[in-house]
Formats: C-alpha cells, sequence, structure tokens
C-alpha cells in the first residue's frame, strides 16, 4: 500500500506533532513563528542569532508600499471583498521573477560561483578575483548579475550596509555576503558603471548564509510579503484606495484601432 | 489630483519609511516577524506579552499535515515546479469557510455577543448564562456556533488549554477567551451533547482579545498557513508525495454514467 | 477499497473517454468549445439554440476594459511574466461578489422566488405582480435585488434588449427572464426610482433559463473572462500598460500618519 | 497626462465596443465564445476553419479527469466552497511547464526552428531533414524535445492524427504540424527509441499554424482547462470526492525523523 511520509504535523486523538516536537508541550509559547518559519524549510531549529538575521530579511522584505503585488491585492479585494484569501494570492502571485524573485536569483547566483570553488579565499582581494571572474562570466553569457541597482536607491539602498552590520554581529556573515560585497566593489570594471548593492539581493545572500536551500528562497520573500499584503489589506478596509486606483485607469483609457 | 494615502511603505532615495518608522534604524534587526505582522495590521507595535501570544497562535495555525490545502499545494507544484508562488497561492486559497476560517468565524461570533452586551461579567457564573444565552439564540437561528468539536481531538484540542494558560500568563486573558471557556461549559446544555473548544476557535478568540480586528482574523490564519505551506513544499522537493497522491486518485477514477 | 467516481475524462491506453462519449471521434471537430462547457456542467448537450444564448452570454461577458481584474492580472503578470497562469488567476480571483457576481446573484434571486410560486404567471400583470412581492420582500428584509443599476449605461444597458431578442429568438426566453424584465417594469413603485436591467443580470436571467443550476452561473461569468483576460494579457505584451498604472498609483502616494 | 491605450473594450453610456465592434450589434449571437477568444489574442477575426481546428483543440484538451490540477481544485472547492473562483485559480495555477505547458513548448520549439530556415521544405523528405537537424541539435544542447511520449497512450496518443486530419480538412495544415509530423518519423534515429507524437503537443503545433503568438499558446491551453476545471467542480457539487481523496492521503500519512 502506497504510503505518504511527512517530518511535518501530524496527529493522534490527543497530541499534535510537528517537525518531531509536540506542539503544544514543545513549540507553542516557546518558539517564535520566524523561527518555526525557518525551521519548517531547513528541518533545524536555527539559533538565536540565525533567527534575528532571518527575521531582519523578512521585515526588509515585508512591504514597500504601492507595488504592482499591493496594488492587484487591492483592486482584487475591491472586486472580492468576501474572499480575503484571494486578494492575499493575488498578490503573492506578483511574486515572480521580475520583482520578488531578485532575491532567489542573488542566492542562487552567488550559491553556483560558491560552488564551483575548489577552496574560498581568506581576504578581500581574493573574493575580489573571484567576483570578478564571476561578473565577467554572467556578461559573457548575456546573463544579468542579479542583485545590482534599484530604481529608486541610485546611490546605495539603505537596507544593504545594515542587514550585512546584522549579520556580522551575529556571526552570521559567511561566504554568500562576502561573495555578494566584493561583487559590489569589482562589478564597475565589467559593466562599465557603479551600481548599488540592492536589498532584495543582500536578503538573498544573507538567507544563504544561512544555510537556506537556495530554491525556497523565493519563499521567504513570498512569506515576507504575506505579512505586508495583509496590512495593505487591512489599510484598504480602513481607507480605501482600490476604486480610485481603477478608476484613474479607466478613465484614462484611449481606444486604438485594433489593426494599427 | 487624486493621491493614493497611506501609512504603510514609503520611500525615498536614501530612506525606506514604513509605519512612520525608519525601516533600517528602527526596525530590521530590532523587531521581529511576527511582532511586524501585528504592527502592520493592528496599526500600533504590540508589546512583548501581546506578540507571544500572537506568534503561539501563529505557530498553532501554521501545519496540520496533509490537509486538502497541503495537498492542493504540492499537486499544484507537481505540474508547475516553475512557480513556487503559484503552489503557495493555490494552498492559500483553501483558507476559506470550512478549514481556516473557524478562527475569523469564531472570533466574530464572540465579537458580537460581547458588543451587545451593556456590562460585562464579573464572575464565571455570569460568562455561563451569557454564553448559554448566546448557544440558545444562535441554535434558534439555525446557525452553528462555531469553535466547537473536532474530528480528531474527540476529547479535547490540546491546543485549547495550552493557549488559554499562555494568553493568562500574559496578562492577554480577556472578555473573548473567558466568554469563549464560557461555551465551552454551558453547550452542553442546549446543544444535547459535549463537544471540545477546538484550536481554531480558541486562536481566534485569543486573537480577538489582542485587539486584532476581527475581519481580519482569517488574514493571520493565512499568514500562519504560509509558513506552513513553505514547509510542505520544501518537503515536496526533498521526498515528493505529489505524483503518488495524484496517481492514487487517479487510479481509483470509476467511470459513472452522466445520465444516472 | 475507496474509488472516486467521475463522468468526465477517463481514459485507455488507445481511447480518451469525456461525458461518456469517444474524445476524438465524438467530439473533436464536431463540437464547438462553448458547447462543451455547457455540457461538462449540465450533463447534457444543448441544442444549437442553447448554444447560441449561451455563447451571447459568454461574448457579452467576455472583456470590459479595464476593470479591477483586467489591471490585477496585467500587474501580476508585469511582476511575474513568467507565469501567464499566475497572471490568469490573479484576475480570476476578482470574480467575485461585488463585480462579476451579478450574474449569479440575479440567476439565483429569480430562481428562488420561482421556486416559492404555486404556480407560473401567464401574462405580463401576472409577473408584474410576482416581481413586485418578490422586491418588497428584497427591500424590507434589507438585501438588494441583483441586476438593476448600471454606473456607466444610466439610462439603459444595451446588452439588456438584445439578450432577450436573442432567447426570444431561440425559444429560450423562460420564467427566469420573464420574470426579471418583469422587475424591470414594477422596482420602480417600491424603490421610488428607475435603475436600468444591467447586463450581468441579464445574463444570470438567461443561463438560468438554459437550465444551469444556479449554484455554478458565477463560473460561466468566470470562464467568459478567461477569455477577455487573455486577451489583456496578449495586449499587455504587445502594448503595456502595467509599469505605467502601478507608477500612476505609486507616485501619487501620500504619506498619512498612522496614528490618524 | 498619462494615457493607457487599448483595442479591447470601452464603453460609453449607450454603447459597449469590444475590438472595435459594437458588442451588442456586431458580436452577440453572431461570433461564437472560441471565435472570440481567438479574436481577442490575435486582433483579428478568424475564419470559419481556423474556428473549427481552434475549438478542436480546446476539445482536445479540457479535460482530462483527475489530474493533479482538477484534484487541486476540488480540494480547494472542499476548503473553500464559498469561493468558486479561487477553486478554479488553484486549478489553472497548476498549468506550468510540466503537465500544461507541453502545448506552448511545442509550438515555441517549431516556431523557433521554423524561424532559422531560410527556406521551408516542399516534401517530406525535406522536412525529414529539418527534423532530423533540430532534434539532433536538442539532444546535443541537453535540451528535450517537446511534443513526444505520453504515460498511457504509449503506442500513439489519439488525438494527433484527428487533430491533424481536422487541419487538412480545414486547409490549416501549415509548416509547423509538417514539422511535428516530421519529427514524429525521425526523432527514433537519434534518441534511439520511438515515441508516440502526443496531444498537447500536435494542439501547440496546430495553435501555432494558426498563426497565433506562440508565447501565449500556454493561455489556450488554460482556457481550454477552465472549462474542464468548471466540470470538475460541477461534478464535486453533485458527486463529491475531494473529503475522500483528502483522507486516502492523510490516513496514509507515515512520519518520518526530520533528521533522517
Amino acid at each position: 500500500m502506497t504510503t505518504f511520509p511527512t517530518s511535518l504535523g501530524t496527529s493522534s486523538e490527543d497530541e499534535i506533532r510537528l517537525l518531531g516536537q509536540d506542539l503544544t508541550g514543545d513549540l507553542m509559547g516557546s518558539v517564535g513563528f520566524g523561527e518555526l518559519a525557518f525551521w519548517l524549510v531547513a528541518m533545524r531549529r536555527p539559533t538565536p542569532g540565525e533567527v534575528r538575521v532571518f527575521e531582519a530579511v523578512l521585515v526588509a522584505l515585508a512591504d514597500h508600499g504601492f507595488t504592482p503585488t499591493a496594488i492587484a491585492a487591492r483592486l482584487t479585494y475591491l472586486s472580492a471583498p468576501d474572499s480575503l484569501q484571494g486578494a492575499l494570492a493575488a498578490g503573492l502571485l506578483g511574486g515572480g521573477s521580475r520583482f520578488l524573485g531578485v532575491t532567489e536569483d542573488c542566492g542562487a547566483f552567488l550559491h553556483a560561483v560558491l560552488d564551483d570553488l575548489e577552496e574560498q579565499p581568506t581576504d578581500d582581494a581574493g573574493w575580489d578575483a573571484v567576483a570578478l571572474e564571476a561578473v565577467r562570466r554572467a556578461r559573457a553569457a548575456g546573463r544579468y548579475v542579479p542583485g545590482l541597482g534599484h530604481p529608486v536607491h541610485k546611490q546605495g539602498d539603505p537596507r544593504t550596509p545594515v542587514l550585512v552590520g546584522i549579520a556580522r554581529e551575529e556571526g552570521q556573515y559567511g561566504p554568500h555576503l562576502q561573495l555578494f560585497e566584493a561583487v559590489g566593489r569589482v562589478h564597475e570594471q565589467v559593466l562599465g558603471r557603479r551600481l548599488p548593492l540592492n536589498g532584495a539581493g543582500v536578503c538573498g545572500a544573507a538567507l544563504a548564509d544561512l544555510g537556506l536551500p537556495v530554491e525556497m528562497l523565493r519563499g521567504f520573500a513570498l512569506l515576507a510579503r504575506c505579512a505586508g499584503l495583509l496590512g495593505q489589506l487591512a489599510e484598504e478596509r480602513r481607507r480605501p484606495i482600490g476604486m480610485d486606483a481603477y478608476l484613474t485607469v479607466d478613465r484614462a483609457a484611449e481606444y486604438v484601432d485594433p489593426r494599427s
């Protein structure tokens, strides 16, 4: 008979187990929510230092105001106020390659470079050499280097140094962040212009340094955004903008002949 | 000109603001993720005691194993592994009236009863009288009383006393939880059988006692489930069951004449 | 052993069956797409006259330009261009109570009134009496009468007489449409102002007259919208507006103190 | 001032326009639903022969029984029966690379090969040479050739010859289908085994021959599936299997130590 193996939630009549723990005795009241989210994916309980870096990332990614995903969630809530889950899902569906994907792309890019190294550098000059080679290869292959540039924070994304600092304080400043900073120092030599290391990118580097699987990094950006979208939807209830946003677009519609 | 008011995220070239705070200076590294989620909806920073109760709720609701929503998320990931956000959204879309909705329904039910009181009782006998009247009215109107009964935990849901205990420890045991416990004591007189107070229900009561808006309670269940679904999807990557689950259903398909 | 009964698709190594038919021999090339959609829900093949009315409804509901759902789909596509299914799903999630739901609400309202009749009227005066009573009851219960009013087509929705005409031509003008027209004639006596019978409402009445289950009427509005959203997304590829729509909202953001 | 150009739906107080046509005068009752879906994406009205091929594709792709997407939709409906749109969206979210994506992948593969040709062959031998080179290149690059193989129809997918036949009858048998058939004849020389040309693949080839944009082909598979999912959800109402499917998986859960 087919069985379905799992290490997550199971329950009997008088007990609920999760991750091999007793939910009520071991977890509720003792484990933070961010801590549990880390544990659920990594299959190990993070240390307090890891939790602090991890939650700093989630806080950094939670909300960026009227992003396309926030607007999509609000418009969906306007149309279907009976289904909060639908509005939230609509917002999360924008968590793809273009906006939210940078976190995962950056973590994966750095991870792949590190995987190819026989030995990790021991000083900045060594990291710079690795970074230079990685940026050159990306450019030669016509691929973009994730984590560089920001449409608003052109002179530097304020999240980047702060997250690096928290990671250092907690002993979580590892090879992904080191390589990311090196990319920040050397990319101008290849790309011909200086771009800031953006917040989505540094979050990906920090999550990868925490040992989280790079294929799941987008998932943490989505979890963070889930909290942000709840904030957006709660605000849409209190002080709605969805109808005005819709009308602003609809009233500026201009018919174009389909054959043109 | 139309403007779009918001108290959430805004940014200038060198600063990112969220909830009237400086994201990097005031929030990252200083505020937990659960704490921020509370703040984003309630528009006020919770106290440490409130955070502990709030996160205990999120931990309680995060994952319940192979629920319909977890299976839906895994099957969607099987079909479209290129879109983690799609699999997550598919799982959250099951967060409706039947399974995840109990948290919100219970909070709203208790809240409505409390809203109608001129004065709150000061002892258990008083709460029992209020609860009895509320259960009677619900039954007379043909409505179900949310938060009662559980298909597995028939003799008592282990989460209920634990969450009440945490709320008491933190000074967050308020009228919603008191009324909920009273419902637990008196409903048998009306309904003719004794049902346990379930975990989803007690979570709704606890969230309502924290002062969170009852129309948004489903949102916190969804946030909790978001973490659980990431755990399910990470496990689906490591040790997949989606294909077997699908084949188990498909191979047991039995054709029925459409006219029958 | 549990089996899973179905009358829909099943297949063996050399045959695919659907609805009890041979997919390749009986359906492909012989059955239209709208015809199949009707058949899949109603479990019977519609007549050509029924197909014409049914497809006229789908055509009427397919696209209404820059609706909240169309904008949500385009913004989601902007954020996650790798996932067309996500953008489409985001658009459909707006198909809830407020905009797309009128079709189902109207069909269900008319259906419930008809269900309560012992005998159906035989002339307009008889229908007017039934309609008057139904509108009075709805108003007394504080419920809205679905299918009345339109923000743009204030003097009359052009779809209404056209769909009624098609239904008459095809012998599909039944009690739901008759009652709906009667509501159009009498509601002013109760509501104190004359509102047009809107297109979403007449579509619900026509679908109900075709014998389709009223609990599924929203589904046909969603199917129609699915085609419209594909048009919106194809246009977003050719001549994008998503980025401008997003920036129009974001640039008009105005920070409001969260305590106000 | 920013304007938002569109050739789709617009309306004034007394008229609704769509695709440059008068919705009520030119489209309702005159245009089929499949025909409109084609028009909305292609920006031109298809001929009757094109409509017949197009609708045969939609019919072929509408439903395949208890697929992962159908099960996901039913489980979501079980959990959230108040939101038909959520269940439908959950089902469509499985329309990604693995199952539904073959249609688009195949159309895009064939299209890219044709784009590289200076001149199209005029006989089967010529097409075979082009196909052989294309399959060789795909294999050399480690890419799979889309449209080959089927888990059930191992000796041949019954949809393939039928759709080719319909396309020939309607004068829509063009270079994509010719190349696809050539791939069917020659791939064994490169891949070392004979695989059937599957139904999803031939649908992609046929849609591409109709001149539809290859980047949108997945969209038509989703539209077709939308009708199929409505059938699944209507059946779930009449004769539910969701609860049993869920319990079948949940009861066969087997706890595995997370450290193993």
